[in-house]
């Protein structure tokens, strides 16, 4: 897959499956909405229903910065149709005021829901080290 | 989420989004088919297209068994439609002729693709130990 090909889908997919690792190693996977700027990727903790705002994929990051983040396009009646994309980095919270608003923003612009109640959690941000993309 | 919705849920999916944990405690996430044959699921590395049968997902599993694997629902339009269902478990290729048998006609069973094609590579088994559910 062309790396600009890559790059558009990741943009534009709706939702992404984040993986993270707990402090004890087990996998955890997640979906979650995000924004892509350059190679830094955010995902606000939004207002969706929660238990806590402490989420364990911010509890994961703080112990372990490995991150995974997927995109892809399941067709169940042409499977010559399917792809992914994949990207991989380090993770931590945009803890700055003007990155976090510059993030917010970006999620603001890309999904409307946010326009009306913006995400109140800690955002997430993923320093992309590595593409991966199938086919 | 009632537990009978979530089982009903995980089996229906079509897709899957997989995590494991490299042997140097890195997050992987990658999209799979799969079937549920009580608390066990099983997915079959197939013959869509890939470098090698060996894939990571399955030396990650052989280094650190903790799997996660997920199936959502996304709806841009309506964000009170969402859902998704993760289960936990122990991940191990099932190497015994008979379940292996049993995890690629169940998979057959629910992807027709396979029924032409049998799955040429390892079978993922997932014993699954947790059961997570949102909202």
């Amino acid at each position: 897959m062309d790396v600009e090909i890559a790059r558009s889908r990741l943009t534009s997919a709706r939702v992404g499956y984040l993986a993270t690792v707990t402090a004890v190693a087990r996998a955890h996977v997640v979906p979650c909405c995000f924004a892509l700027d350059g190679d830094t990727l955010y995902s606000a903790v939004d207002a969706k229903p929660k238990s806590t705002l402490d989420l364990r994929r911010v509890q994961n990051i703080r112990s372990n910065g490995a991150v995974s983040l997927l995109v892809d396009h399941y067709d169940d009646a042409d499977w010559s149709q399917l792809w992914w994309v994949r990207v991989d980095g380090n993770g931590r919270t945009a803890d700055n005021a003007v990155e976090r608003a510059r993030a917010i923003a970006l999620q603001s612009t890309k999904y409307e829901q946010y326009r009306a109640l913006p995400p109140p959690g800690p955002v997430l941000a993923v320093d992309i080290d590595r593409w991966r993309t199938w086919p």
